[in-house]
Parts: C-alpha cells; sequence; structure tokens
C-alpha cells in the first residue's frame, strides 16, 4: 500500500498517479491551492491572490477541489469559506518538493530562455 | 534564491510554480515522464507504457519536455532516443512526494467514490 520514494517507480503508468497530476494541474488549481496552504479561507481574499483569476472559474475550481476531497465548503452570505480537508493541506508537502525543484532551475531558466539550438 | 520548504508558501501566488505544475499537469505529460524515470528511453518503448498514448501526441509532449529543458532528443532512423536532463531527472522528487501523498490516501479514495452529500 505504501510506495517510498526509494522505489519509485514501480510501474511507470498509473491512472490514479496520471488523475491527481491532471487535478493539480488544471489552470489556477496550484495557485488556488497555495493561497489556501497560505492561510485564505473567503472566497474574496482567494480570489485576490491569483491576478487574472476570474470569479466563475474560481467557483469552478473550488467545486472540482470540494469533489476530489481536497476542500471543505462552509456557506456564507455571498460566497463561502473554504478549508483544506486534512488530505488537501497533505498536498502542502508535494507544493514544497515543486517549489524547491523551482528555486534549484529558476537560474539555468533565465539562462535558457532561448530554445537550446539541438 | 533558495526555497525552504519549511517556508512555504512566500507567496500564494507564483507564475513559476503556474507554470510548472501546467506543465507537469498536461495530459499524459505525468506519464511520460514517470516512463523516463523508469528508465525508457526508445520512442516505441515509452509509448508502450501509457494505454491510449497516440504516437502524435507523444511526440508533442516530448517536444514540449525538450523545449521546457527537461529532456533531450537524440535523432534516430525512426523515432529518437529520449533522456531526461539533470533538470527532468530532479522532478523525480516531487513525484515521488506525490505518489506517496497518493498511496496515503488511495483507501480514502475507495471510500469516497460519491461525491459526499455537503
Amino acid at each position: 500500500m505504501t510506495a517510498r520514494s526509494s522505489e519509485f517507480p514501480h510501474n511507470p503508468y498509473c491512472p490514479y498517479f496520471q488523475q491527481a497530476v491532471e487535478l493539480i494541474g488544471r489552470r489556477w488549481t496550484a495557485s488556488i491551492l497555495r493561497a489556501l496552504f497560505a492561510g485564505n479561507e473567503r472566497f474574496t481574499d482567494i480570489a485576490k491572490t491569483v491576478p487574472g483569476l476570474s470569479h466563475r472559474l474560481l467557483t469552478e475550481r473550488l467545486e472540482e477541489l470540494r469533489e476530489a476531497g481536497l476542500v471543505t465548503i462552509e456557506p456564507g452570505i455571498k460566497h463561502g469559506t473554504y478549508r483544506l480537508t486534512e488530505r488537501g493541506a497533505d498536498l502542502r508537502r508535494v507544493f514544497a518538493e515543486l517549489e524547491d525543484w523551482n528555486a534549484r532551475w529558476y537560474e539555468a531558466d533565465q539562462q535558457n530562455l532561448e530554445p537550446s539550438a539541438t
């Protein structure tokens, strides 16, 4: 049942893995989760953290996250309050690894903005 | 420059983070990377690991990964040989965390296939 990093990957293809990565890879979803990790709970506060994210799309994305069991919604007068479930909060470890990866390779990014001539 | 997990997240919104997560979240991309992590290098071998992945789409995804600096392509007679760059291989740590997360919550998944009645 438990997958240890040292043995990764057992099978190159895993539908659950593909499903999870596509969920968090959808446009703005990761940024919405990051807003929740940072302690934002109110719809309007979450909306403010992501430049260009419409309320319609935020509503849709939060509903996807609720369906996936990553957030709970507490109805409010205008918009609800959103909280990470234990499962959603546990994704923070994945995000922290990706943040670290990004930081490690940021300089390389800056030096390779042009596609290499291979 | 370096992002430490303990301080995560500094800013809820980070365009580099959003870009990275969208890249690996594209349909099949994570599964293609997993095939590479597992040691597959030949186009046809990679194609075989992902059920239903067309050669056309695999070509497109591998080209995206090359442009992002995650794989190199060595041309072959029919199809090329693909290798992870140091940067691409470094993503394994992120994938291992996501694999672990999936394993931890797999049972909950099985118990919550129906959307909860909130």
